[in-house]
């Protein structure tokens, strides 16, 4: 039986946006758009994933754990995985997390310009895909066999999804913060509704409330 | 000293939503809008307004009470007011609410149909307004005198208000629901950071998270 595609993570704002505007090489998430991400980053999760210290245990990092289980394959918008615009002037770019990836699977990046495989430290392998969002599930959901698939954004990699109809589950984290612009979660999304999702968790901490949603 | 103007109240939904689609006499909230308003209804604030019993107290009944409070005016889209649109047809339609509206001051309507004053009973008088948002603030601003004006809805309204940044203070109260469509709270309500809203509370209860947002 073929894993299910899951969505983990993407904060909100309370006025519906899920990044900052203006993403670039200093502003990962957009302006303003780690704000969104408070509830992770102080996670033990995060904070093992990326070197920085032991970090807070409980509600906001079991869900942040609850994102990494059973996870076969990752799908990743260009944006997520770097800030490069157009054809890729060379191969020097090879993601924001540096030689190892928090990934430990394949990763499948959407973009319209081909390039080779990267094979990453950790098990990460970077695979470019072409040919479309439905493609790339095709493939992911082959690369992780059993296990499940991330669809682990950007916000327009995982409104396309949405819409589409694909996504089994989805969490999401809405902090305590009003961004005003930016790149929305559920606007352009498809009517969530219409899709079968129904809200089946929905957990407050000091940084969040955790939502999840469900077929 | 002028009074301030004041949002209390909208329910939303996750995805964004405060109100549903196809708004009718039936669907008065339109279609699904209700369960947006499932934390207020049963307030005893809002029992008590509408003669059902003695409701609940506690966090919900707190926020809904407050929305209430040190108000000298009203003001109401033509949607909150009814669901007739165009040129008013006859004076029949006399508001959602019955003989004795909620309001017991002078509440001011937006419309582009000019129509007398409705003198209601319990002190409510609704005044037609045709000239805009801005005249009906400020007509609503002359007769709250000391006390403030509540921007009461529907979304288009409030969405108006806020973008012209006039608003000084918004509570908002979002439940466990996706609505798929309908009309949005914030979608198109300007820049809420530019505009200077900052959340100052965020309270948690079983029907829904109270949000307030001031400048």
């Amino acid at each position: 039986m073929a894993g299910r595609a899951r969505v983990h993570g993407p904060g909100g704002s309370l006025d519906g946006f899920m990044a900052g505007p203006r993403q670039s090489i200093e502003h990962p998430l957009g302006e303003g758009g780690p704000e969104l991400f408070q509830w992770f980053f102080s996670t033990r999760t995060f904070c093992r994933m990326h070197g920085g210290g032991d970090g807070t245990t409980g509600t906001d990092d079991d869900f942040a754990a609850r994102g990494f289980e059973n996870i076969g394959a990752w799908i990743l918008g260009r944006n997520m995985f770097g800030p490069v615009r157009g054809p890729w002037p060379d191969e020097t770019w090879r993601g924001w997390w540096g030689e190892e990836p928090p990934y430990h699977v394949p990763a499948f990046v959407l973009t319209h310009h081909a390039r080779p495989p990267l094979e990453m430290q950790g098990g990460t392998t970077f695979h470019f895909v072409t040919a479309g969002i439905q493609e790339a599930l095709r493939l992911a959901r082959r690369a992780a066999g059993d296990k499940d698939v991330r669809i682990g954004g950007g916000a327009s990699t995982l409104r396309q999804y949405l819409a589409a109809g694909v996504v089994d589950e989805m969490h999401c984290a809405q902090g305590p913060v009003v961004l005003g612009e930016g790149e929305p979660l559920f606007h352009g999304a498809g009517n969530l509704r219409a899709l079968g999702f129904r809200v089946v968790e929905r957990i407050p901490t000091e940084a969040a409330i955790h939502y999840v949603l469900r077929k």
